[in-house]
This record gives structure tokens, C-alpha cells and sequence, in this order.
């Protein structure tokens, strides 16, 4: 479980370059790999561009803040899927084609993307990276160079994506969001000062101080010039979302699609205190950071103490590689350790959000236990993920995934808990609070809202 | 409340390097800004020194670590205290004599150091950084020349230096540890392999998978050599330890002098929860992270329903400094965020763990009450900070400290909040579970173990 | 008198990125603003690019070189001729269609580029720089795929681009060199171990130890694979030769189109020894560096002394700017310093390769008579340059040459020499050794190889 | 020969670190490892202090030099001549006592350095680094602190201190010139606007446009204060200068000494010319660039044609090492390469200022021979070395010189000439214009001016 991007775009009249920078500081839990900024400047008419490697604040000196000077632009932050993680795949991408410039940001994955560049490549583009973004920037980019209208352009292009998309394009002053059919993938819209902005979660909006409007509409164009904003539905839109932003992806305190994340974690760890709770336990506790919520949930429902027997270490950056079996799990307790008194001789349940392979897992057991844990019993925030993701979460292979293969008796024995309880479907859904419908849940049962081929 | 250094010493047959490195990374929360390790190889005889400015992760590479080979060797994160932040004033700090080297890592502050420094001089000693740490190795190196025995170069230092010192030293194959006679900041003990390491704090022994053996005592030296251990008690030592390490400083899953830190958090909540709850709120909420186990405290032994009101963004690192007033407050709002759902319309009781200026605490009180909070009930996990530290935390001069000038009442509505409660020195003194007189409450009351002059 | 891009590509059995690597190394003098290798490796099928800013020592790491492992590959140093100076712009300039990959080396101007630009915009490409080189590729790739025929695409493109190219380009395992039809721009052939080697100047194959075959031909193209090479004549060639070349560009150890510079300027040396020697002076004396041999030629023909009166600063890398008239000047005397003895109260001749602008050789001047020289005698290695270059060197435009404004004689007042004199055109041209038809002399003539538009 | 060191001392009312800047560069050829500005600001009276390893370019940016603001200040370059290549053995070496402190910068070698060191270790000093420098510092320091008296201090150090020794002293607002009684090392003082500047050569004097004075005199102490210059006699001081200098490490444009470089190598030349010159030879061609001028000198005496046969490439920077021996071959080419039509088929006699080793004759040589050269005939600038020297210049170990242990004949075949003729040491002291009782000649002699132990 660990695809993810963030996405920006900013119009207005004050410096927003700055405003960008700060956005994807907040949404930088969304990817560390690379970082960039593209802004277009009124005065020279042209799009500037900056990008990088790493985190945010390493990306960007005041100085390219500074020089990035414009009233619209585009941000993002990517989290590595693929093989390529050079500079040329990073975002946002530009491509320029007679006076016109594009940059596009996006969050996502197109299932037939390799269709797409095929039959571009057979009408004479050429590319220069492996990415999605690329392909996306030239389809849309030739559509519009056709026609000269965006909501054309945007029409045919919709027509040919297939997969989960949520765009910010800069094309010379305007700034544009366009949100897939489906909404798999999040994106907001809020008021900042006189302009607008979109990101991929309100978190953005709240720390540049803008005030929320609404989400993007599956389906829907927003076309942002000169601080007016117009709407267009560009195909029917019906929402997909992927619940993964809910119990996982997202902060949890973002509200994605009118939702507080924060809600649905602790509805969720009521849901597994009222169905699985465990009698003459000592106490609840998180896997940090993503099973707290849940895990105070729980507590509440199942009237179990709440306290934490893992602290995680705030400072564990990029170590370099250890070679051999010892030094790996020594790695687990450079970002792990037990609170000892809380671990020795206790009975535990044990809140996670989701196990995909497992191993992460097995691993923070065998800590508990080498400390002394008496009992521990799993419970889990999302049911069995058996199936991969096609629409942007770098899942395992199918063969990777532990309950693919396995059944909850046999991923209990495996990971070596006393009791093991995953979350219902149905009860995951009314924790989301959105109908089931609604959600893409493709992962857990196979069937997902487009055609994945094979 | 800001200052803090972590030490630590390994002496093993298994490669130190690596496991001082791993320490380091345990003991970041202690200082970010620079980092170093020395290192004595049997084979050339010499010491090995590697500073270098920001995170463990930015200053070591692997190469580095291989090339600081050795079995014997000491590590140092320092936190800035004072103006100088080159790479100087960075430590171990190594001096050398004739054939001999001696490398020292500190954590503390002398508070004669100017006397000693220049009654060093008046003998002919030149220095070359501002640190203390430079006169300490001078002064317990020259006894020791003079001397050519531990114990006694120990004991006519220690006799000398005022204020507090835990100190890990390297002198050629020898390992030293020793604790000043009042124990005022941490040091401990644990078995590591055939070997031992010394740590400012038990986590960096959990991480390392060590096991704990005890706390160095006050005015005790401990000399590890060939891995047999001996310990020397150097002069009559009686606790004082700093309350701020139980409260603050330390990580909470670390045990300080037999005491587990997490345990003490949860009691200040419980005695908070007991003495000063609020009838009819929401929900009690942490500053995080350092007010989150005794919210869980509060919540408790109040009966109120614990939920989270602030998130914590873990990836704000260095970023640029922003000029003016509007920027500032973007500065509060990239490090904090609000989970909406649980400020809006609400009444909130809010757990931090001390006030020093009282700014930090007004932002975050104004973020709350720009959502909707309708009341805001702040509970401190420390009593008010009414005096300046002279033992090595830089806190604001008196001056600066909220509770030096104004009383509880005025306090209040400075922040902003509804009611404003301290814990008191006796409930606190209880939750740490360590006799009042073995503890260091100069900050607090004024009086402090030892004399500080004006 | 600034542009030059040094390119050299590489067919051969034993590690080719190491010998690029070297290779580059002695065609730095042609461009040290980036630097790139692309390779192509017959294991996994693939291109791999690495670039960099700066000189060729900063630009690869030892690991890089590793990493870039492959029998085939290009590369280049780039001159900044133009604004774009970032890692967009730096080649080898790689570009994907479907299984093909295509990178590619230029030096020279393509005059036409903004029409060819368009020209493919109209049918739909799309670019991602403002380097001539990209369109090159683009141009080329979208010949060769639609008729997958080397030859015939070279024929289609060499029919479209106007102006001087020498092309080295990397397609699958096969090296490709190809020269514009007026041979503007120099390129070799050498062989190497089993293999091949193409490149800018002869002393890249003197750097690896490979032995030099011939130049290619004008308009020719040459097909490297499997260490097999194929020869084509694309078009009628016929050759122009930018006689900067011979005079200036190269390294006067090369030797280019057949001819040893060192030779060219030591009779250019002669002829102005012959015909414009003076009576009565103390020696003869460069402007360094590439006065050198034309100076030491001087001394032959008119027997006077041969002595330094200037030294050049050989660690002279990028200071940062100083803003005022007086650091300006400092400027130049960081680069160039008197050697006192030969100038006090002397009667010098000077010898330069060129004067273009003016201003250089004034500072010069002033140089050496604020140190007390009696007489200065200016003897330039090429005629008067009166217009423009649209061929590849980035002259200054043509209200800049002082040449296009000003006789002789206000050249000799405003520079402030007793006597100035320039080589005629006849005279280099029988330096040169090559016929006037066969050289490009559009600078001094106004009179190009090509139609160069308005 | 590989050891120097160069030093400047500027006090001046105008900004003064961007002149040493400035001075640094022009002498970059003395030491490119490291490089280090001191200055003192009347302000905040205190000495700031920048260091950093390669080239002066890299090692200061815009910012540093206006950051070391202040109107005295000195500078050092540094080549490694030991082991230690780190930052703390980089200069200015800075010390501080009460509140004094203290820069220095040294170039020279003090032979007693460690019983000095063994002397201050027995009163109490402790040192940091392995600096000769360190122990200059402490003991001129310790000096003047008990005596109070700069005179008495010099007196005192100078009676200790054996071997050379030119300083650029900083102590509070005084700038301190300080060269050993045998004025081994060069040192020269000029006008510098209102102000002084101290040197190693009088290039950084003409680079920054001072004004050059004279040379600071064997034994003398020049003490320059307000633009005030003082200047005492301390010992009686009787030449003894580095011939070295004179043929090799000052540039040619400098005057070391009274002396000019240049003439002094054009007259090495001719005495070579005369002495040893060969008939029917093609022309005589320098080993670039330390035989240039030698050669010229050459060619006019004997009438032998002048030319080069070698080239220098000017960017080979650091590149990493190359494994093989056959990469160790590449390593030369990398660095020179022929001109063919020069070489092939030539007599050539090659000049070369002097062989230490031998090993990069006999590769220059090999070279040459491969591209067909039909003779070599070697006339070498200084007379054979046989002895090490003691007094800063890191030449091999008496074993590794190829003159200590073979005779003229046998060094012709290793290094595979034809004919080899050394100047004789009468010629050579002709040459430099200096009376042989003035000039240290250890290297060439055994006869060192000072006593050298074993």
C-alpha cells in the first residue's frame, strides 16, 4: 500500500509560488520521491518550472521560490510506483508545442496508457520518460491544439483515458482541475483571498489558510483565469472512490469527497470493538500512526483501556542499506520500539489499518513478544485485501498479497497473533459513510469500476 | 525548553561504528544540529574522528561508518544552546597529547565554566571553540597527565566543575562514563553483546538490542576496558535530576533513573483529570506529541472522552524563514493542523506539557478558536516555570518566562483559554514517583542543587 | 568568438563509458557548461542517460561511469550559446517511440530550426526544450520510423536542415555520424581496439589511444554496428570549413580536416612575421593562450625575440560577479598578470588569434602600459570579422563587431596600440592550407555557404 | 616537489576579505587542498573564520566573503604534504586565550616541531590537530601572553623555532609579518591603498593592484597596525632561500627576492643552451608548463628552433583513479598529448626545470616515442637531487629519488633518452643572481642551512 501523489494549483493575485510551496508541505505524507513547481507569469508570458529529488523543503530555496514569481501554478509531490526515479520523471511535466506551453500534475494511473502512447506514437509523437503525466500532457495538449476549446479537448480526451485521474494543468494563465469519472482519486476546490486553489486534500487549503468550497464532481472540468472560476461537466460522473484515501492514504484530518477521515478511523475501530472485542485484555493499543484513530475508537466501543505500546521514531530518514539478517530487523527498531511496561506480561489488541503482505506485521509481533507481550490479538481496519490494484496503489503482485493465498486461520498462525479479526466490508462501508456503491472496492473483491484487462 | 544533547559510548568486539550510528539515530529528539563519532582502532592505535552539521542521517554516510572502524568508540547529537553552530563547536571534541588522545562527548552545562576556563589559561592552556565541552577535556585531561590515573584526574575534575555533566569518554582503548554527583541529566548502562554501552537514554539500548543494566550513579565513573567494566564511586553523590527529562525531554518509552517515562506521563493526566477536570466538555485532546500520554491520563481518570483536536505534520524540517506576521502564522499552521469535526462547536479540554513564553501556547489556542472551538480548557502537565535553568536547558531569561511575571489568572487571558490549570509540584513529584529532594525543581522554585552564583 | 560543443561517440567491445568519459575530458576547451553520456546496453535493450551541469570531473562520479555500462555510446560538452542554461538543455538529447529509442550529439546551428520546428508542430510534435537538438531528433526519429531506413532518413532530414551540423546519434546498438554537406563543423574517425570512434577533434583519439582514419566527408554518413562500419553519401558534399577552427576553436595538438592546426598557426605566425614585422622592438609576445604559436612563428619570420610578457592564471574557474568598474577590472587581472621585466620601458609586439568585440584586447593593453611598456604592436592572427556568424559560433551581433563599424585606424586609437595590423584573407587562407572554396568565411565577408535568410 | 603553501596578510580601510579573496587566486598554484580567510572586525573585535577543502573558488561564496566583513585580515592555500588532509588540519589555525585570539598562517616546515610540541605538551598544551601551524600558534601565543610584548614574543619563538617559516599573524587589529632568519620561504610586503598587504609573491600584490615594497628581510617582524607599519629586526637574519622557488614553485611573472622568475629561467635556458646544447637536432620543446620559459632560453643560445611538442590539457581536475596499468597510461594522455607533426620523425631536445622521481620523465618520454620521435635529448633546469629536503618540500624519501642512487648514465637509460645533461649547480646559482652562500641547496648538496637531526 504505498502509491500515492499530491497534487496543486493556485490562482490568484498574491505570490503563489509560496502558497504552492506551502501546500505540498502538507501534502507531503503524499510522496517524497520528488517534488516541483510550475508557475506562469503574466509579464513574460511564459511557464517557469523547478524540480527535484527528495522532500519538499530540500527541493526548493527561497531563492527558487523567488524566481518562480506568477500569480497561477501548478505543484506536486510523487511517490515512487515504477522503476524510473530519475529527474525526468518527475512532476509537473511540460511539453510546448508553437507559442503554447502545458504543465500538468497528476494523481493516479491510466490503465491503457501504453494504448494511448501507441496510437499517439503511430500519429508521430515521440517521448522523452516513462511516465503516465507525459502521456496525459501530450493526448490532452493535441486535443486542445485541434480544437482550440478546452472543454472539446477535454471530451476527447476523457473519451480515451481509462483508469484514475485527478489533473491540475497550468495552459498560460489558466489553471484547470479535471477529476476522473470516477473520482477515484481525491481533489478539492477552496477560496484563497481573492483566487482559488485545488489540491488533492483540504489539509492543503487549511495550512495556506483557504477556505474550503467542495470537492471536484467525478467527471468534472474547472477552468480557473483571472480568479473567475467556470464549471464543466465533461461526461457523466459517477463516484469510485477509493476507500484506501479513507482508512489510510489521506490525513486524518482531511474531509475527502465531504467526509471526515478522522470519523470514519474511529467509526471503523467501533465497528471492530463492538464485532471483535476481547474480553480480560490489559489494553488497546496503535500500530503508529496510522491505527491510532481507530484504535480510540475501539477503546470507546469496547470499553478497553487505550495505551500505547509502540513509539515510533520521528526522525528515521533515508539510512543506507544493511546487508545481513540482523542489521534488517535492526531497522524495524530504528523506526519502532516498545513501551515496556505497557507490553511486559499484558494481554494486547493490537489496532493496524490493513495488512497487505504481511511482514510488516510479523515483525512488530515478534518486538511485542521479545519484550515480554503475554497475548496479542490483531484486529484490522480494512477486510483482506486479495486482489491488486490497477488504479494507482503499487500494491504486491496478487501472489505477494498474504490473503490471497491464506486464510484468516492461516495469516494468524503466519504473523503469530492469538486472535486475528479483519473488518467487514459492510461495516468498513458504513464507517466510510458513503454508499458502497460509491466506493471502488477492487482490491477487496475483484471487481473494479473500469475494465482492467488482464 | 529547548536544550538537550544525547551521548553514548560502545565498547564491543562487534563492529561499534555501526551500533553508535543506530544509537544516534535513537537518541535524534536529543539534537539536530550536528552529530559526530569517535572511534579507537587496537590496530593503528588512534583515534577517528567524523563531525558533521544536521541530522545522523545527513552526516554519516555508509562509507563513513566503515572507515570509522574500531571496537571502542563514542557518539554525540547536539542541540544548540548557544550562538556558535559551526562545525567547531560540534562534538566528541577531541585533544590531543603527546602520545595520548582524548575524545569527549557532554551532555550538560557547567556553570563555572568561564572560572575554570580561565584559571586553565592563567596555567597557559589555549582554546579553540566556545564549548564547554573543550574544558572539560582539558581540565580531565590535564589531571589526568599530571596524574596518570583515572580515578584521581576524576576526582580533581570533578571537584572543580559546578553544574551538570554526563559525559562519555574515549581515551585510547578505554571507555569512561561518568555522571556528575547531583545525576542531573540521564546516563545509563547496558550490555551489548560481549561488550557494554553507555546512553543518555534506555532507548537507544532497546534500539540496538542491548539490554539494560542500570543507571550510572551520581558521582560515579564507570572505566570499560577490554569489556571488563569497573565502576569507581568518585565523590558522594546524591540525585537532583532534572523533572523537565520526565516530563519533556526523554522519549516516553524510555526508563530514566528506574523510572518509566510513559508511566509518569499517564499519572500527571490522572492527577490532572483528578484535580482539575471540567464538567460537560467533548473531549480532552493533546498538544502532540509531548501532552499525548497524559491526555490519555486525563481522560481516564476524568471520565472524558479522549480525541484528538491537532495534527502534527511529520515531515516539517528546516524550512526558509518567513519575514513577515501573515507568515508566521502559516509557520503554526505547517507544523499544526485542526481535525475540524472535533473543534467546531466544541468544548475541549487541551493537555500540553508546559508553558515556557506562553506564545506557542496563544497560536495554537487562536488555530482552535478560528475553527469554532466554543471553550478551551488547557491543563499543564508541569507547574509554572517561574525561574531560569542554569544546569543546561535553555529556557527564555526570566524575563521571557510567562509565570515570572504574571499570575494563573492573567496567564489565562494572555492565551485565551477558559480556565487554566497547573499541575502542582507535589502531584507532579508523585507522578514521576521519585523523592521531591532527589529531583531538580530550580526552574520551579528557584532553588537549585547546587550554587549558580547571580 | 564563444560557441563550440565538443561531441564523440564510441562502438567498441571493451568498456565505451569510460573512454567517452576520457574522451570528453579532451574536448572540454569545446564546452564546460554541461556535460552528458548516453549508452546503450545489449543486455537489457536499453538507452541509459546521464547529464550533468558543469565540467566533465564534476559531472560523472566513478559510479556513474559503472552504472552507464554498455559496448555503444555518445557524448557531449555543451557551450552555452543561448538563454536556456538549465539540465533540459544539455545533451544528449534522448527521445522514445514505441520499442526505439534515439539519442543524439550536435554541434552547430541549424539555421532553419524555428521553420522545421513548425513545420512538425503542424503535424502534431509536441517538445519539451528550445534546443536545436531536439528538433534534429525529432526530425530524424520521425524519418527513420516511417521508413525505417537509416539512409533514406538521413537523405529526408539532411534535405530539410540548413546550416552546420555534425551529428553523433545513438540508435539501438548502432553509432551513427553525421556531417552537414559543407562540413562546417569538424568530425573524426578513428579506430579503437575492435571498434570505433567518431568525435569532434583528432586529440579525443589521442586521449584513449585510438588511431585516427580520416574525417568524415561532407554530407556523409557513417553506420557503426556490431564494429562493422558502413559508409553513406547522403548528399553532394562539398565543403566549408569554419575557419575559426583552424585558428581558434581547436586544440592546436588537433588536427582537423587533415590539417594540423599547430601547423595553420605557426604560419599564420610567419605571414605576419613576413609582412608586418617591426623594426626596432624588444620581442614578440603572445596573448595567452591561443596567441602562442602564432606569436612563436612571428619570432621566426622576423628573427625578434620570442618572450612572455603576459602569464595566465591557470585556476581561474567561476568567481562570483563583481558589481563595480574597479572589481571589473580586478577581473582581468585574475586572469592575466604582466611579467614585469618584459614590459617596463619595452617596445612589444603582440600577437592574438582575433579581435571581436575590442574590449578584451584594450584591458589587455592598458594592462601592459600601466606597468610601463613603451610601444605595443598588435598583430592579429585573423582578418577584420565584420559580420555576423548564423553557422554556430555566438559572435556578438553586428553593431558589437568593431570591426563592422570601424576602419583600421580607429580600431588602432580606440585599443590604443602604436601600430595594429590583421592577416588578409589570402594569407590565412594559404596558412590554413585549404582552398578558399572549401572554407567557410562568412564573418569576414558576409558571404555564407548557406542561405542565411535576413 | 610537490610542497607550498601560500600566505597574504591584508590591513587596509577597504574591504579586506574580498583582496584576500582576491589574493588567494593568483596563489591557487601553491596549494589547491585547502584554502582558509581570517579577519578581524574593529566592531565586534573578533576574528571570524572560514575554511574549506579544494580550490579557493569552491571553498567561498559571494556570501561567506561579505559575511568575513573587517579591515585586517590574512589568507592560506594549502598543499597537503602529510597525511591529516582534513578540515582541522586546513589554516588559518585559530586560538584563544582569555580574550585574545590569534590566526596564523604558515607556509614553511619547522624541523623541531615535535620536541616544541613535546616542550609545550611538558607545561600543560594540548593540541587538536597535527599541524606544524598549531604549535607555531601555541607557542607565539604562549609567547606573547606571558610577556605581553610582540617583540619579546618573536625573540623568544624565533630562539626555539629551527627550520622555515614565513607567517600572516593576526591578533586583535594587528597584522604580523614573520619570516625565519634564513628568509627560506619568500615573503614580500606592498601598498595596498591606504593600507599594507603581506604576500608569498608579488603576483597577489599585482592581482589586487598593490603596490610592491620590497621583501620582508631574514629574521624581521613587520607589525602593521591603523595602516601604521613598524618594523623589527629580531635576529640577525642571513639568506638562505629555497632555489626551488626561483625554478619551480613561484610563478614565472613573480619576483621572489629582488629577483625576477622569468629571467631567472630564460637564463637556465641559456646556460643549458650554451653548456649542453645538441647539433642537428630539430627543434628544443618545453615539458609544459614549468620548462616553457627554460626552453625559450635554450633556443636562443643555442639557435635551435623553438616548438612545442606537448600539449596541456587545462581542465583535468580530480578524476578518480584508474585501476589498471593500462588506465594509469590514459591517466598521462589525459593530462598531455603531442603535436604529431612536431614529434614524428623529430630530434628533439625536451626541457625540463627537474626529475625527482623519474617516473614522469620516462612516461613522457614513452609518450614521444610512440608517436615516432626519432631522438630525445633531455637537458634538465637544476642539478641532479640527491638528498631530501627538510624545510617544506615533500619531496620523496632519499630511496625514491632516482639521483640518489644512480648516476647520469644510468638515469639516461631508465628514463629511455637519448642524451641527458643536468645544469650544473654553478650555472643554476648564476642563473637565480643570487651569491650560492644565499641560497639553500640541501637537496642538491646534503648541506642544509640549519641543522637537520637525522
Amino acid at each position: 500500500m504505498q502509491d500515492r501523489c499530491g497534487i496543486v494549483g493556485i490562482s490568484s493575485k498574491k505570490n503563489s509560488p509560496l502558497a504552492i510551496y506551502y501546500s505540498l508541505y502538507a501534502l507531503q505524507h503524499r510522496g517524497q520521491e520528488s517534488a516541483g513547481i510550475a508557475t506562469y507569469s503574466n509579464e513574460n508570458k511564459d511557464i517557469k518550472l523547478k524540480r527535484g529529488l527528495g522532500l519538499v523543503s530540500k527541493c526548493f530555496s527561497e531563492e527558487d521560490i523567488g524566481q518562480l514569481d506568477g500569480n497561477v501554478g501548478i505543484g506536486h509531490v510523487r511517490y515512487s510506483t515504477s522503476v524510473g526515479t530519475g529527474i525526468v520523471d518527475s512532476q509537473p511535466f511540460m511539453v510546448t508545442h508553437s507559442k503554447n506551453k502545458i504543465a500538468i500534475s497528476h494523481n493516479g494511473h491510466i490503465i491503457n496508457s501504453n494504448q494511448i502512447r501507441r496510437d499517439l506514437e503511430n500519429i508521430g509523437h515521440l517521448f522523452t520518460s516513462n511516465s503516465d503525466s507525459e502521456i496525459i500532457a501530450h493526448l490532452f495538449f493535441r486535443n486542445f491544439i485541434k480544437t482550440e476549446d478546452l472543454v472539446k479537448a477535454a471530451k476527447k480526451s476523457m473519451k480515451k483515458m481509462e483508469g484514475s485521474y485527478s489533473l491540475a494543468i497550468l495552459l498560460r494563465d489558466k489553471l484547470i482541475a479535471l477529476r476522473d469519472p470516477h473520482g477515484i482519486k481525491p481533489l478539492c476546490l477552496g477560496k484563497y483571498g481573492d483566487g482559488y486553489v485545488i489540491a488533492s486534500e483540504s489539509v492543503a487549503l487549511d495550512t495556506i489558510g483557504a477556505e474550503f468550497i467542495r470537492d471536484v464532481k467525478p467527471g468534472e472540468m474547472l477552468i480557473i483565469q483571472k480568479n473567475e472560476l467556470e464549471s464543466y461537466q465533461i461526461t457523466e460522473g459517477n463516484f469510485s472512490r477509493c476507500f484506501f484515501e479513507h482508512i489510510y492514504f489521506a490525513r486524518p484530518d482531511s474531509i475527502i469527497d465531504g467526509k471526515s477521515n478522522y470519523k470514519c478511523r474511529i467509526e471503523i475501530g467501533k465497528k471492530l470493538g463492538n464485532d471483535y472485542s476481547v474480553e480480560n485484555v490489559d489494553h488497546v493499543s496503535p500500530v503508529p500512526d496510522s491505527g491510532i484513530t481507530s484504535a480510540i475508537g475501539y477503546s470507546e466501543a469496547s470499553n478497553t483501556r487505550y495505551l500505547e505500546c509502540l513509539m515510533k521514531n520521528r526522525y528515521v530518514g533515508r539510512t543506507f542499506i544493511m546487508p545481513n539478517q540482523e542489521d534488517r530487523e535492526k531497522g524495524v527498531r530504528l523506526k519502532l520500539n516498545t513501551v515496556k511496561p505497557n507490553v511486559r506480561d499484558k494481554k494486547i489488541v493490537l489496532i493496524d489499518d490493513s495488512i497487505v503482505r504481511g511482514t510488516t506485521s510479523k515483525r512488530i509481533v515478534k518486538l511485542l513478544k521479545n519484550v515480554g507481550a503475554e497475548e496479542i490479538h490483531l484486529r484490522v481496519g480494512s477486510p483482506p485485501i486479495r486482489f491488486p490494484c490497477h488504479l494507482g496503489i503499487n500494491m504486491a503482485s496478487r501472489e505477494e498479497l498474504i490473503a490471497s493465498k491464506k486464510d484468516i486461520s492461516s495469516i494468524k498462525e503466519r504473523i503469530g497473533v492469538k486472535t486475528l479479526d479483519y473488518i467487514s466490508i459492510e461495516d468498513m462501508v458504513e464507517a466510510i459513510d458513503i454508499p458502497r456503491e460509491n466506493l471502488c472496492l477492487g482490491c477487496l473483491t475483484g471487481k473494479y469500476p473500469v475494465e482492467v484487462g488482464d
